[in-house]
């Protein structure tokens, strides 16, 4: 049995989790115990030899919070993409191109935050948003601005939050505004070392809860040496990297038109891809890509909700899983409206549903969608939890001993919010799939990242 | 200048209306006079000559409330599909096919309601959600046990709702489970008939705030002859009629080969159609079908997330509204999961832009979608307000002098929810994008049906 003097507390909750893609486990009164560290000590489930004796030494020891019935503890959801900066314009200009979108209100605002002053409280709001909406890891895009971006990841340690913070580099003066761009390559790259060193040296960040992340924009708005001075970055000090990638048929076209290659290709031969890369959407990606990114271990990011309105397309979700490539879900703030991953897997499925069904009433049924294009609530919930974790190669998603403890609780035996469950008729997956379904930030009640309630 | 000794309150509120389809009128600082029956007796935008002095003598008569800056007032929704009993289904099973749906979780479901103690609480809980979600007026599916629907029709006169409630008529044996059924069709029209009355007559509905329903469930669960004898019904006494129209190719292929007829038609041979008949989904529409719908005036109950589940296409939503039909919105719980109208607002939006520019990556831009098939966040608006009410023949809708005054306020100046507004950056039409795109259950802090408040 455990020693129990390095268990900060345990619980003993209705908990569910998907350690494996396509599948997930429910285990009633599951006991938790965290140690001092934040991390997963052991896990007892209520039919083990031990249960009855590990729970009662923790309840004499008042080590022990016992989670009311209707009350569910889950791994902590795991965004792989949100622009923090785009908060403000959660919501709004949906119709626009994607061009215009970047140019007319998209730049201009992500220009601001070189304000600190306008940027501290946006960037308050948007990581307690996420928080608050179960959201433990988050991948955040920031801006150009050292300092800001700089700010953005001091807030998520102060708030708790695991983090994956980037500095935007973009210097293509063709593609990028002058007033946003990175003039000088040299100084852009300065910046950027200077970044990686200030966020790993945050006091109280010696076991990384806060992580610097390689940050070109996507392709169009990079020159050639700044992805391969940022590759190099990547491969020599072991960094995340995020970006997008093949996110619309003009991204693509831009790639094939100016390098010849996929974007898969060019950040690939620049040196940008390693185990822990996120690229966001992937959504028209070769045979080739999709081997590639296998071969590397890199990770997709995907964004179901903007892909309805900025992708031109759905993303091949069913063909991709089943590949085995790494998959986690991002909210794409804000070319997103939704700061909730639960939505995210839910639009996950609802796309791969209307890609399956298709969408055109004069087609005949067997022409109009992918047949077997669908995938299930179970899966969503994966990819929102475990399948994130490991596109970052983060040792959370999962509530099993020796991971550390990333993890909410969702209430649902009330009348907030619209989540209702019944016990008479609902069963663990019903459950599970109700809580995907129509869980929303209220029904949010703890929130724990490596052990600490972050919730306020 | 008004009498005011008939006004009840006055309100000065931020406030949002779309009188015309297409576009939406925002008005600052409007004043509106309530009096006390419930109706809109008159209203000033602030530049009216009146306006300083109608105020003034509001504020000396303590009638005036001013809402804070950031709450912005907005007609109450219409949902003009709603299965209340199937509220414990809401975000299970979406992954079966209708057939199996209907058979296997929905019809034994229904079939408990014939327990009143069963339904009572499931009754009261659904009808205080929808109203909590800023649905002022709904359309009612309930199940085919007369005393149960009446309990539901009884809830929402207690509760204030402008509700709509159906008692379902269904007695093809072949379609319908044998114990869930009308196998009498005399006693099944007696049972309908009666339910009329009852409902007419319940306390304090000389108003109609609550109206019965003709409820056939759909074509291929009743006979001609019930189909006929129901449409009497709907002529001789001008009632409103609510059914599915041509949801999914099966439904659409199950009219052709029983009746060689499609679903429209047989609706309007039966006599069923008028100008307050509600048609559900309405996917598979030929040309004849929407010139039909049109010349009776006839609504249809637009239910975009469900149709991403269980429709096998989208709807031409644009092509309708250009036609002229009145369409409105429905959550179609449980056929969807979500009770909230502003949620269907945004997916209307976002199933059509998923039409606009398709799915399948293998195809080429050109051919992957209909061009010019969205629609817009106003038009969603629209036919979330204005719209709904329309097809309903609700004298609501539209905050205007003479309509009954069936209203909500969404608070967004505030950290609740994940609605934000920036002054700074936010125009009334991103403010507007902005509440349907991200506005929750918890952003409704306001809501009034017929000049009463009954939010509770
Ligand atoms: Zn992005
Ligand atoms: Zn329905």
């Amino acid at each position: 049995m455990h020693a129990f003097h390095d268990i900060q507390f345990a619980l003993q909750a209705d908990t569910f989790h998907a350690p494996v893609k396509g599948q997930f486990a429910f285990h009633p009164d599951f006991l938790l115990l965290i140690n001092i560290d934040g991390d997963i000590a052991a896990t007892y489930t209520s039919d083990h030899p031990h249960y009855a004796d590990v729970r009662q030494t923790l309840v004499a020891q008042d080590k022990l919070k016992v989670l009311e019935k209707g009350q569910y503890l889950m791994p902590g959801l795991v965004d792989l993409h949100c622009h923090a900066p785009q908060w403000p314009q959660a919501g709004k200009g949906l119709d626009l191109p994607l061009y215009d979108w970047l140019q007319n209100y998209t730049f201009p605002l992500e220009n601001r935050y070189q304000d600190l002053a306008f940027a501290a409280p946006i960037y308050q709001d948007v990581t307690r948003t996420l928080l608050a909406n179960g959201t433990t890891s988050a991948v955040y895009f920031a801006s150009i601005d050292r300092a800001a971006t700089e700010l953005l990841a001091q807030q998520c340690m102060d708030l708790g939050q695991r983090a994956y913070v980037g500095k935007i580099n973009m210097d293509n003066t063709e593609q990028c505004p002058p007033y946003y761009c990175e003039q000088n390559i040299t100084a852009a790259l300065d910046d950027t070392d200077a970044f990686i060193h200030n966020v790993l040296a945050i006091k109280g960040n010696e076991n990384r809860l806060v992580q610097p992340v390689i940050t070109p924009r996507f392709v169009p708005s990079c020159t050639p040496d700044m992805l391969n001075q940022l590759g190099k970055r990547v491969q020599q000090y072991d960094l995340h990297m995020q970006t997008h990638c093949s996110e619309s048929d003009w991204a693509r076209d831009y790639a094939k038109q100016h390098y010849g290659k996929t974007d898969v290709q060019i950040y690939a031969d620049a040196g940008l891809l390693n185990h822990k890369s996120v690229l966001a959407h992937s959504i028209f990606l070769t045979e080739e890509d999709v081997s590639m990114i296998k071969a590397y271990r890199a990770g997709i990011g995907h964004c179901p909700l903007s892909n309805m309105f900025f992708a031109n397309a759905a993303m091949q979700t069913r063909e991709l899983l089943d590949s085995g490539v790494q998959i986690g879900l991002g909210s794409d703030i804000a070319g997103a409206p939704s700061p909730s991953i639960f939505r995210a897997a839910f639009d996950a499925v609802s796309h791969s549903r209307v890609r399956e069904e298709g969408v055109d009433v004069r087609l005949s049924a067997g022409q109009r969608g992918t047949a077997n294009a669908r995938i299930s609530f179970v899966e969503a919930f994966w990819m929102a939890t475990a399948g994130g974790a490991s596109v970052l190669d983060a040792n959370t998603g999962i509530l099993e001993t020796g991971r550390h403890f990333d993890a909410i609780v969702i209430e649902a035996n009330t009348t907030i919010g619209n989540l209702r469950i019944w016990p008479e008729f609902d069963t663990p997956r019903d459950i599970l799939e109700k809580i995907i379904c129509l869980a929303q930030k209220e029904n949010v009640k703890r929130v724990w990242v490596q052990g600490k309630d972050v919730l306020r």
